[in-house]
């Protein structure tokens, strides 16, 4: 059972992945030669997806084929199997994801055009100068006057990246730029990845405020724990901009936006829930947090030792010690099975096939179950259907996925668009609210208690949740007049 | 006089800055109205670029009017002149200088599209998990799969802001972000700020070596001195990316581009020069180096208390230090209008108006004079025609601006392209002599020795040959495939 909070993001072999392999193939050019590709690649198990030509001489034509296939080993036999066909030279052979990254994702953009000197002497010197003196006057114009307002610094050290573990700065690049796309994508919200060449808890800190004056919020991703507590909490207290570990917290916001519409369905109160948590890292402790903030007041957090209970001294770390002091009140010590007799919710941030299908029977009438463990859940739905009566993962194969992408971009273009100074608890309970809210209660069902990524109103709601809420507790900065006379 | 090396760029009251100032004015709709504001404008010196309708009413109409103006002064006599016409209201007075700086200048884009869950597959998780890894089993595929090969910092600590000073991270941030914009326009780089809340010379050189995995090369700009040569020194040896102070070299190396252009027209030799610099800072020590490494011999620099020499005591520095041991070989211990008798090239980095007309008499045939000083050179042009052949500034409103703009963003676009480990000084060499050929020997005059930043050619001609000049002395990456199968 690994306890690392990233785990939701952790699929990489995943079906929907979509290994996607293109195929350029110089053929002889003769009556055949094309049939004879297209029953190599079916007998290796591939499907077509596309056939395009790509030149045509007197006595070849070169075609692209791209085909579907299983993974890695699967893409070498084919290519294998072509290459040895007569008549017939690869080229090139090409996966899909990996042309989609050529030289990155993201990329700048000059908001004012550039195109003389007089246009030149507004965005660069001499005009610049009066701008730069406004803010060195009145350092709050920099929310008006520079790129501040809408940036987002992507942090990580690559610790954590995805299930990969330490995997470095330059190789978490990919998912960080992902990250940053995500933001563009879904809540036009500039972010830039920064990712660190050290690991060290006291140098990440310092780091992260020497660069702080330029963006507006700070996105913690991929940190293991437990330094990702201790970095988070300083940042949050030094910093008077948002800083969120996502791996965390958003996690919990999209475990709770299910939480709230899987409980309308099966008619309980958040006070009446046993809740138990199989994996107490980091994930395990923002979600058990913000489930309480949200009223529900028993849970038991599990770890392959067992209950996580005040006294407990074996295999303890400082997520663990949370759990001993603030769930588990009547210290419990058993194990799973036993505790999820009577239970309401399972929740998984664990490993694959950790929970038993047969535990579920025991469970509470109308059990909801969230096997959150990537890519494979801790039950497969299809073992505990009938048994559950609400089924999320963290796949998209499946329905009810929770994916924290449903949170982050809507949740920082609120804070930015109020702002804020810090992301409290109250407007991750209010963006998980939002999220929910967006499936009409009428169109609830066991099958879709959450939104997908591309419903068109799942960020704008959540975006202004958010921002009602922090100008609601006065967590916001005032609105600068967008004209100047200097 | 200042050393500051920044003063190239530190025009902040030159005509070419263009205060145009938008007032939005609610008049009755009454004949004559027009021409009355008209008449008050003209009164109080505006003259007036543009009128549009912004909208009209029964009884009234709103009229934008762009003025050009002075300044802030003028503007201020401005507003208060129409406020007090009768029967007009002033809704709105703006600088478009500040409306171009709304918000900021720059933004991010995303390079592939997320429009369906395949496509997010592709580029965030699951697929993003194999690209990582190919990064990780070979970190220098970093350069062919994330942003690293075309992304540059702009990194400064906000203490030497053109010639506005210590005016602090946040209000440097709109010269950053014009900065980046440059690197787009002129070179398709995507480049971001990074504004430092620190001037501690550990912790920016820390900072800087923490977060360089995910760029490909460090402009640093205006730092202030001593710090700034430390900074980049160890940044240099300390990196395996480009890292550059623009202030120092970009300047040296649009000097030198003018130099050598001059030298066409005057006919004389590097070898044969006398070259007198006033101001000897960082900019003072980087231009010196540049044409020394050139094949200048002869050079003697000035402050306010005279020739730098070996053994001068009083009011030193480490960068007149560095004056005192590599120049003035003769030990000249007199003062400037001394030294220029017989001198071929006078180079100001200084201050307004620190050269007098009359030194110029006493200089060789064919005088060559570069008063950088900004926004007002050292020596007006006006003063000296006839007394100098060739006469620069750093000013768009007179010929011969030499803008150091010219040089940066083509010089990283070759770098980049190379995959270079540092900026040599072969390289800023070769890109001076680049920017000075854009200009075909038949076309070069006296008063046509630099193209301007909108000459199209001069950028790619930089980057070919700093490319070119990385690969011959072996400062360069391999190429990687562009393509993987993984």
């Amino acid at each position: 059972m690994t306890d690392d909070s990233s785990s939701i993001n952790s699929e990489t072999t995943n079906p929907g992945a979509g290994y996607q392999l293109m195929l350029r193939l110089r053929m002889r050019n003769e009556r055949g030669m094309h049939g004879k590709i297209a029953t190599v690649l079916g007998e290796n198990g591939a499907d077509i997806l596309d056939i395009d030509i790509h030149e045509v001489g007197s006595e070849f034509i070169v075609r692209d084929f791209l085909v579907l296939c299983d993974g890695h080993d699967q893409a070498a036999e084919i290519v294998k199997a072509t290459e040895a066909v007569d008549g017939c030279d690869l080229i090139l052979a090409s996966d899909r994801t990996f042309q989609l990254h050529q030289r990155g994702k993201i990329a700048t953009r000059n908001k004012v055009n550039i195109r003389t000197n007089a246009e030149l002497n507004h965005v660069y010197t001499p005009g610049v100068g009066r701008v730069c003196m406004a803010i060195a006057e009145d350092p709050s114009a920099a929310w008006s006057l520079t790129i501040k307002s809408n940036t987002i610094a992507v942090v990580t050290d690559g610790t954590a990246v995805l299930g990969l573990g330490d995997i470095g700065p330059e190789a978490s690049m990919p998912v960080m730029e992902g990250k940053c796309m995500l933001f563009k994508s879904f809540a036009d919200i500039d972010a830039w990845p920064i990712c660190l060449d050290t690991t060290d808890t006291e140098e990440i800190i310092q780091v992260v405020k020497a660069i702080a004056p330029g963006f507006g919020g700070i996105l913690l991703e991929d940190i293991s724990a437990p330094r990702c507590f201790v970095i988070e909490e300083r940042l949050r207290e030094e910093l008077d901009i948002p800083v969120f570990h996502d791996d965390q917290h958003g996690t919990a916001v999209v475990v709770l936006a299910g939480l709230v519409n899987a409980l309308k369905l099966v008619d309980k109160r958040p006070e009446e829930l046993k809740v138990r948590v199989l994996g107490v890292g980091a994930s395990g402790v923002a979600c058990s947090k913000i489930m309480m903030e949200y009223g529900v007041k028993d849970v038991i957090g599990f770890d392959r030792t067992g209950a996580v209970f005040q006294g407990r001294s074996e295999n303890m770390n400082p997520e663990k010690e949370w759990f001993a002091e603030n769930t588990n009140k009547e210290g419990f010590q058993g194990d799973l099975a036993d505790a999820l007799v009577g239970a309401d919710v399972f929740l998984g941030l664990s490993g694959p096939g950790l929970l038993e299908p047969e535990w579920v029977d025991g469970m509470n009438e109308d059990a909801i179950v969230f096997a959150l463990a990537n890519p494979v859940p801790e039950v497969m739905p299809d073992e505990i259907h009938g048994k559950a009566r609400v089924i999320a993962t963290g796949r998209s194969d499946f329905p009810n996925q929770i994916n924290n992408v449903l949170c982050f971009p809507g949740l920082f273009r609120g804070a930015l668009d109020a702002g804020a100074k810090e992301i409290t608890e109250g407007m991750k309970i209010v963006a998980a609210r939002a999220i929910a809210e967006t499936i009409p209660t009428e169109q609830l069902t066991e099958d879709y208690i959450i939104p997908t990524v591309f419903n068109e109103e799942v960020f704008d709601t959540v975006a202004e949740a958010v921002r009602q809420e922090a100008i609601r507790t006065g967590n916001n900065r005032p609105e600068h007049a967008d004209i100047y006379i200097q």
